[in-house]
């Protein structure tokens, strides 16, 4: 039988994961592959600490050079995250021919262009279905499955850990910093937590997602980005009064070849699938101009997860190998890269629904002011919520808008924020409800 | 630029939206494929009636022949459905080198074993991803992305219409009648609905899923399948007072080797996101040894959407023919087909939970018998609504069960059956409840 030949850079949790879902589904793996993967050498710094797979010792190893230069691999696995060694180690890998297979959404977000173009020239193959949504399926279905649709848009909760933290501030009532220490007790959240709740690694998978949907790059810089730590109990309390969910949610939205793209807490209908998406899943709701919705869940993280999406890379590369091509697909979703990067949508000129959470004191005209200058601004009322209480301080004045434009809420917002009667800096929470 | 020639016999609602979609995105699938699809020839034996797409009239023919013999054509769509002479036409291109891509599930559900074998030995592909599901890529997902897998269950809804049913009556408390009529008025169901309302059409989707997730044939006869017919506006009542939705399942599940695969009814938890799945929409939730729980939703049929999936599996074969090779992957999962049907256990050997609705006689000691004799037989109550209504006939008496035998649930009520104070056939509806 024939065999493929592997290299492992990373032997963190989900290069262990890799090892393991190898070794555990070997006979699965080779029956439907009709070859043997054989994994001939992993490498990592620390090749000390036990890990839970049994593993001969003798292919361990520190120096990824062993791998990278071993003429005996066809495929290297980089699973060690970051930006450097591994854009190196992958440019490298290139160039000795092998294929690559990388977890690696912060090193695609932003050296994606360098990295396709490289495995374009030495005609290798890159998969990387496990840097977006984990298990699910969610590279293959915007590359392969909707290859014949125009992506009309991609909603996704991308990242589990602010999913997670949401969901127990929504459905518990507990508090942010409370959720977020369960959450690293856990192991979900990184010590640092503000890549999960800053948006920053929905950012990274938003900017992958938009290159495969519209087969150019987009600035990471370019994407608005609007993380979680500023929700509070008050505001997920409206949210449920008013129908909807709080997610934190990846938009990527295309109307008339304009694109636009942002990551912020918004809020969701009950009743559409992604108010269903709890805890640490993640989900993906994609419009296609022929496939209409289809809407992806699962586990977006995770060692085995994980671990299934690199493996499942691994067998496409593999087929290839055995039929003696490569590159059989684009490194994303076009044949030819059109240069230059998708022109995104300024943030201002966004148009969507509004909630905004006034911080006002009690006393008449206040609403009269706001929604008078709401109104110069043409943006239309939907909803109020004034719950008067008798306090010296602010009560919380609720008004769900209209279809607006964002310049104007913001003008608008300007305006109010620094009225008297007006105590606090107005919360505002986009409301996306308009068939997603 | 390369081109791709392309035939199409059955020129019906599905093959017009496929010749609408290369026509209305062929730019698109050019720059994404980089080369182009040439739609050569179209065979129908009706080639007058006006379809709504433009057409040079030149390609219309009713001689399926001047296709499947064509030396110019690469790859033929079958779109005619049925049996014959779908059959014969797919295994006569395949005997002429040519590529098949087919959304035909009832003939690949009987005679898929022969199909993929003629299609191994010429070596050419078969896509069938629209044969499953319309845009969902269920098929790709479980070749491809779970490839590494063991698939441990995979539950769906596959009938639109049969859901479109089930939502009507649910939401809107419509009688059976009224709303198979309002479908079939929409287009959505057959003039014979039976292939629809008796999961005829799921069991030809379930056991192309059993065959995809096993790697072996099933045989159709061997799947367990009740259809939607007999339930009433009761039985949804009492699912929405238990908390369930009332849903026509596939399921298929793996157990120490040991697969399951039956079609019913089932009420599923207002939590779960199958009981969300509502109207005409299909939706997919597969559990993987290693990704965990996968949830895949979208328009099972419709034109537009399937043509989605039509044109997704034309545009995989035209990549190997660009690479000049064929039969990339394998036509079911495996490699090996292991020769042999799937050994499916018994319906009677299943263990799940039930809903019983009694029709008893309101008067002492009735439930005491009906609950003595399924006690006997080993089945555990877990809940019972009695609302007795003082009247001359029967009330309905509702206990669900824990987890128990299939067959020991119906020789308790082939006994409760025949008791004097029960006088109508007690309804079974099997609740899927764990972890699904």
């Amino acid at each position: 039988m024939k065999e493929i030949s592997l290299g492992l850079i990373g032997f963190g949790t989900i290069g262990t994961g890799v090892v393991k879902l190898l070794q555990d589904n070997d006979e699965l793996i080779k029956e439907r592959l009709g070859a043997k993967l054989v994994l001939r050498r992993i490498a990592d710094l620390d090749i000390e600490t036990p890990r839970n797979v049994p593993i001969d010792m003798a292919i361990l190893t520190t120096d990824a050079g062993a791998i990278l230069a071993n003429p005996g691999i066809d495929i290297v696995i980089e699973l060690m995250g970051g930006y450097e060694p591994a854009r190196s180690f992958i440019l490298e890998a290139m160039r000795n021919k092998k294929h690559v297979v990388t977890a690696n959404k912060a090193l695609l977000a932003v050296y994606g262009n360098e990295i396709f173009k490289a495995a374009e020239k030495e005609r290798v193959n890159i998969g990387f279905e496990a840097s977006v949504g984990g298990a699910i399926p969610i590279i293959k279905t915007l590359k392969e499955s909707l290859v014949a649709n125009r992506i009309k848009s991609v909603l996704g909760i991308m990242n589990g850990t602010a999913n997670f933290i949401l969901t127990k501030m929504t459905d518990e009532g507990k508090a942010f910093d409370v959720v977020l220490r369960e959450a690293q007790s856990l192991g979900f959240a990184e010590a640092n937590p503000a890549y999960d709740i800053e948006g920053v690694d929905t950012a990274h998978k938003l900017a992958i997602t938009l290159s495969l949907a519209y087969g150019k790059k987009v600035d990471l810089d370019d994407i608005y980005r609007e993380g979680i730590s500023q929700i509070s109990q008050q505001d997920i309390d409206f949210a449920k009064e008013l129908g909807y969910r709080i997610k934190l949610l990846a938009i990527a939205r295309e109307n008339k070849g304009v694109v636009e793209a942002r990551i912020h807490p918004a809020m969701i209908p009950l009743d559409h699938l992604l108010a269903s998406v709890n805890a640490n899943f993640n989900a993906f709701h994609i419009m296609g101009d022929a496939s209409g919705p289809i809407f992806l869940y699962g586990q977006g993280a995770g060692m085995m997860p994980t671990a299934s999406a690199v493996v499942s890379d691994i067998v496409d590369i593999s087929r290839e190998l055995l039929q003696g091509i490569s590159c059989l697909k684009p490194a994303r979703s076009h044949r030819e890269e059109g240069g230059g990067n998708i022109s995104l949508l300024p943030m201002d000129e966004i148009h969507t629904n509004y909630y905004l959470r006034f911080s006002a004191v009690d006393r008449p005209g206040v609403l009269s002011k706001i929604s008078g200058i709401l109104g110069e601004k043409n943006i239309s009322i939907a909803a109020v919520i004034q719950k008067g209480r008798r306090q010296s301080g602010a009560v919380p004045v609720v008004i769900t808008t209209y279809k607006a434009r964002e310049k104007d809420v913001q003008d608008a917002l300007c305006e109010i924020d620094k009225l008297e009667a007006v105590l606090d800096k107005t919360v505002i929470i986009r409301i996306e409800d308009d068939k997603l």
